[in-house]
């Protein structure tokens, strides 16, 4: 039987690998790296690093595909994403079929872990439900951005006993700071959707490239460093093609 | 300048530490062990095997303290918590200013990511604000038991596009599933609080002891196999002595 293995590689810097991803990119005969672009150029060497890096199996295969492309700002946000959803499942599908000896293992480095905030799993799943190609897979975690984030910022994600709220820059652009909730941790927010709320007690811990050597990260009151983030943002996505960021905002309880 | 490192360990796999993890271990001159007693004494061996597995430095020390315990069903929990982290600090101010030489470094190991659901960081940061002691310290994300839950039911923490709520058992009893949102963790729930929802269109992805040798999963309608964890998990609690279990509950959409 064919495996898929996928194997959260961390959020940015090699050394987030664990042990038990690591062996198992030891039993991977074929990688398949998916190619987003001559911007993001940096996020498949970094792949080729971890796999230099770490796989000693010298007969491994690498087979470098062009990734599916999807509408940035579509009119119907779910209609889009699952349209998106079914090209990269043809993709897998094909790439398992034909790259994927009968017994192989394919491998696939998911960016920070797989569970949270990537479609890789629910594509894997779509492509297994298909039946086109039999397989079985598993999900080896990672070390999230949210978890480097916090990290390198030296707080947690939860105040203690309290609850967190993880949702997209597009939601809360649209809803606003949940109610109930004082602990925020945004994600895929292209659109710094923090300037738009208008809370005045809330502090934000932002980081881009957390981990890695280019890292910035800033942290404070919303209403005096939240200005300072969209072009500190916009300039460090010109200089490096694209940028990978995420915040959490805390609403201060007197 | 002294130096405290809170280094996350994963959630039960010792393969889930990180190269970065390990290389933190590998700076630390003591150890601090905190023993919760007899009962959960594989904790306390579970970090020594650790430590034996993946320090190669020779000459580190590792210093066993009893931990600070607390009432578990105190009648005001915020006080309570309180308290008990300020004993929490007493203990490590006594241990950094006692163990730890003037540069030298110490190490914590904390179970599963250290920014989730975890103390250490808070305790860490008020023994630093007292100035009793003067030291920096750094924050190693880890492998969280969230991640492994989730990567062992191959599923993700969030549905496409969707928000997550990340909340504990003591709350969902108090407030129940919390509107607008589909996607539930729940974390330090000793109560089995999903047994007190009346929702029937939930599914529960829960696990016990994930990434390690003891593993138990459960995966399903929670109206079909809820009432078949607690007898389960208590019975795994009585061998074992202790249980560390998480879980997903996620409403399903017509």
């Amino acid at each position: 039987m064919r495996k898929i293995l996928i194997i959260g590689i961390g959020a940015g810097d090699p050394e987030h690998l664990t042990i038990q991803a690591i062996n198992r990119l030891n039993e991977v005969d074929v990688f398949f790296l998916l190619d987003k672009g001559d911007a993001k150029k940096d996020l498949v060497d970094a792949r080729r690093e971890i796999l230099d890096r770490y796989v000693e199996k010298p007969d491994y295969r690498v087979v470098q595909a062009v990734d599916a492309d999807r509408d940035r700002t579509p009119e119907n946000y779910v209609a889009t994403v699952a349209e998106w959803h079914q090209r990269r499942a043809d993709l897998y599908e094909r790439l398992i079929r034909d790259e994927v000896g009968e017994d192989g293992v394919g491998g696939i480095l998911a960016w920070g872990d797989p569970t949270l905030y990537d479609n890789t799993i629910a594509v894997i799943e779509q492509v297994r439900q298909r039946g086109n190609v039999a397989f079985e897979y598993a999900v080896i975690p990672g070390i999230s951005s949210v978890s480097a984030l916090v990290a390198a910022h030296r707080t947690s994600i939860n105040q203690i006993g309290k609850p967190v709220h993880i949702t997209t820059g597009r939601r809360l652009a649209a809803d606003g700071f949940p109610p109930d909730v004082d602990d925020v941790v945004v994600m895929l927010d292209s659109h710094c959707a923090f300037t738009t709320l208008e809370d005045t007690d809330l502090d934000i811990y932002w980081g881009a490239y957390v981990g890695s050597p280019d890292e910035i990260t800033v942290a404070g009151p919303l209403t005096e460093v939240g200005a300072k983030i969209p072009p500190l943002r916009a300039e460090a996505r010109e200089r490096k093609g694209w940028v990978m960021d995420t915040y959490l905002l805390r609403r201060r309880r007197s």
